[in-house]
């Protein structure tokens, strides 16, 4: 399969590196070869990797008959809604670790996919290195699942983690920012954004249905003071960030909000980056899943699982 | 798709509860109808069943062309072995839950799926209702897996906990069997063999190659006394038994024992039913993943995903 990457940071790097790294294991699972046919950035710089065709214009891509599949990894949802379009109209599989795009404008773009007939599959737009998607999707839907929770934002965690070894939440922020963690504007990860955007696809590949984001209540931990953690350490219990979905008489209602998580709850110990993911189903009874939420190799591993999906599966929609 | 049941105790009764119960969210994840065709036991006084067609006599199905997936359900690898050959030469995808079966006979199995271009699922077969194969198998071959590890029989589980709440090892077994969770012939179990079974399947899902069944190091929990699981609560831990599979220098080695594990393991807190699928990834990381290992519905929704996958997903061998 020729594949493209289109945004070569720190996760696409990754994805080269472990399509190198890997490379047996990965097309003995696969079924076939893969080739990187070409990659896309708007930073320079990447010239040098020589033996891969460079561009900093994705339509250059969408002309390339033989790329099959193209993995979107530039973020935000204006232009990567655009190159997500452009890839389905153009007859070629997406992989995306974009929630911001998919719970935004997925209705949308999972449309185009339909009526193109081609794939998408975004394992690590939703707990990075945590492979729980698939199982999610092939294996709880029969379960009767009532409620799915989770802690799915690797920075917010890190920053609660912060203060409750003392520090208030400006220079909590400023460490998850020197640890590369936080992005420069950290609205996305401390106001819930990210984590409403992550619950809200959780919830679609559990009942189907895309909410509309707009209808999402969404409160952030940027208002946790130094005194509240205190009094969460107090009585035993931890402030986490917490997105989740029920499903209440056919309806279905998100939250994302911090909450106070006590000891025996399975959430109790998810620390730093890691994401932790629990459902509770009236036939499945409960179910967790964890692993690492963030990191370079952990999220390409996601993204070369849906590598195997895209051959070997039929789409999410 | 036209099904059949072969063995209705527990799990298929449970089997066809779920496919009443959630007939709408089955079809429309599925993408198709499902119709159990026939259903198949010793007993007769399924015959109640009236409108299921029933018959003690399992070639009778393999006769029937319209039938596509045959859900093998008797456990054992005498006639579960029989059944499933002829299942797959008749043509016909098989899903089974049996462990036993595959971990002894996969090699073999595989084989003849592979010639006459059939499928077989097994999410059930491993931690029944904890979704976690589909993930492992898609999801983490590009990980750099090094290590999988599992709490993975509920009934020595169940017993070591009540050994933790003061009684001996042989009135917790009877405990365990009064309770309807150990076997009147609980070898399997306490000795560790059903914990080989299953995590010798998950080193199949991760690394694509079955173990010689015979070069499997078992240890199970019938010589674990009162003062060993007193010296455990000592030091702050608690004995589990732990089936692991270890990949060094390219080599697969698999081992079932009983092990202290400590308070901040993720398996520690694994009680009673529950089971636990620890796994680490030089690329990925920790992942874990947790659920139900056991019971009627929790099995029958991982059988039901195994239909999903039927008519979705290319075979796993």
């Amino acid at each position: 399969m020729k594949i493209a990457i289109i945004g070569i940071g720190t996760v696409g790097t990754g994805v080269l590196e472990l399509l190198n790294q890997e490379k047996n294991n990965i097309e003995n699972r696969i079924g076939e070869s893969i080739e990187v046919s070409w990659i896309c950035d708007l930073k320079d710089t990447l010239k040098i990797e020589s033996n891969l065709k460079f561009t900093k214009n994705y339509k250059e891509i969408l002309n390339d008959n033989s790329v099959e599949t193209i993995i979107e990894l530039i973020g935000g949802n204006t232009t990567a809604f655009e190159i997500a379009k452009e890839t389905l109209k153009s007859g070629k599989n997406l992989i995306t670790a974009n929630k911001h795009l998919l719970a935004t404008k997925g209705i949308e773009i999972f449309e185009i996919a339909k009526k193109h007939n081609v794939k998408i599959f975004f394992e690590a737009a939703v707990a990075g290195g945590t492979p729980a998607l698939s199982s999610i999707y092939e294996g709880t839907f029969s379960g009767g699942i009532k409620t799915i929770t989770g802690i799915l934002n690797g920075t917010s965690n890190y920053i609660l983690n912060k203060m409750e070894e003392g520090s208030d939440y400006d220079s909590a922020l400023k460490l998850a920012q020197e640890a590369g963690y936080a992005e420069l504007d950290p609205t996305f990860d401390v106001k819930g954004i990210d984590t409403a955007h992550k619950i809200s696809l959780l919830s679609y590949l559990v009942w189907g249905k895309l909410i509309d984001f707009k209808k999402i209540n969404i409160k952030g931990i940027d208002k946790i003071t130094k005194k509240d953690i205190e009094f969460a350490k107090n009585s035993g219990k931890r402030f986490k960030l917490i997105g989740e979905a029920k499903k209440i008489n056919n309806q279905i209602i998100i939250n994302v909000e911090p909450r106070l998580i006590e000891k025996n709850d399975q959430l109790y110990n998810v620390n730093d980056v890691y994401n932790g993911i629990k459902s509770y189903g009236i036939h499945l009874g409960e179910t967790f899943f964890y692993g690492k939420g963030a990191g370079a190799l952990p999220t390409a591993t996601a993204i070369i699982g849906d590598l195997y999906k895209i051959k070997n599966s039929n789409a999410w929609y």
